[in-house]
């Protein structure tokens, strides 16, 4: 896999290849990443990405020719070229994982008020993060970089992915570690119990619980067991607390 | 504005802080900045701040003791504590105004498995990013401070955000700038007509018709007015390019 950024800005990249999981992976050469800032790719004298917008308004916007002059010096028929765009398709797991199968991956970030809008035509997809607006395209590109690059094999064990939130439709259930009474909190007691069935079956049913509680919206798109349904239906019926 | 976020990299938040727009404004003095390294406020003998999941499996768990001893130290009644966890609320513009308005935020970013699960009741606000999983709260944690410093006073012109997506409910028009012919793609008329009225009438609309495009959803949050409502009407009914 390899990762190229199409950026004004490429040393902001380097918290995300400097630091902890994605440096490991990197160093164990799982994957490429390159910068590439188009200021250098424009043909305007002064060295400007950017001009006024047509019709008025506030802001600058960039410029077709240099964004579309760097992405063409590293297109290649195997890349697939995202937009980073607020527009975009809602980047999520699956996203992620569609993208962490890819060859090769351009991200195009924006700066600014935003670029010129024929620029849209040439990239394949166009993603957005989430309902908010940034300064511009890298903090975007580094979380959806840091997402995609763990799911690369090699990146993290692969037993300690299947296990996350999301990765079966499911928010994680919770996890605790010592001291067994941290301020009188206790761990739950099945957790103590050594008893691997139940320990299983109490996760399972509290990640259950907590996407019923935190996020509904994810059990309309699962298919659920018998047993499951019975479980929330019962969560449903007392309104409370269970276990 | 204060913004403390409790770590264990620390160095991950200098590209935010070193670069273009939010730099400028820490400059100025709009904000302050800091991140407490939680490490060290372990009392573990060989400084870990984690340890294996009570119940088995893969991965390791943050403990309670550094992160709520790191937060003790700094937080004041005037703090917003924001833990990063999947099942949070998931951030969006509206969360983005209402914390820019607070006057000191603790982020508390997790990493590797997870954290201790009583942690959560240490804190005020428990937030996620989107339906994705990162190898920490890191990344996540720079681009909600991008999008909530983007917004105090000073940091960009008033003007320039207040025609942004998400801003009236709708996502942006397009915008276009030199040269007026690309590749043979025309910048639309209206907007080289000099003629205020049509070109702000225009923007309107398209940034309508982007919403109804791309995020139908967020119409439904939204009240239309009664020639909003026609030209959507109009578009549903020929379900084609209008303009």
């Amino acid at each position: 896999m390899k990762i190229t950024v199409l950026t004004l800005f490429p040393d902001y990249f380097r918290s995300l290849l400097e630091t902890s999981i994605i440096k490991r992976a990197r160093d164990k050469e799982l994957f490429e990443f390159e910068c590439i800032d188009f200021r250098t790719f424009t043909k305007e004298k002064h060295g400007h990405v950017d001009d006024t917008p047509y019709g008025g308004g506030a802001g600058m916007v960039l410029m077709c020719q240099p964004i579309l002059d760097a992405l063409a010096s590293v297109r290649t028929p195997k890349s697939t070229v995202i937009l980073l765009t607020p527009q975009g398709k809602t980047f999520s797991q699956s996203v992620a994982k569609e993208l962490s199968l890819q060859e090769h991956l351009i991200f195009i970030c924006g700066h600014y008020e935003g670029f010129d809008e024929r620029i849209r035509d040439y990239v394949d997809v166009q993603l957005s993060l989430g309902d908010f607006i940034l300064t511009g395209g890298e903090p975007a590109c580094m979380v959806m970089c840091d997402a995609i690059l763990r799911l690369l094999p090699g990146t993290i064990r692969q037993d300690s992915w299947e296990d996350d939130s999301f990765s079966d439709g499911l928010l994680e259930y919770p996890q605790y570690t010592r001291p067994e009474v941290y301020e009188g909190k206790r761990v739950p007691e099945v957790l103590l119990s050594g008893h691997h069935a139940n320990i299983k079956k109490w996760r399972h049913q509290m990640a259950l619980k907590n996407t019923w509680k935190h996020r509904p919206d994810l059990l309309k798109e699962k298919e659920l067991s018998k047993e499951d349904q019975e479980f929330l239906l019962n969560l449903l019926e007392n309104k409370e607390e269970v276990c």
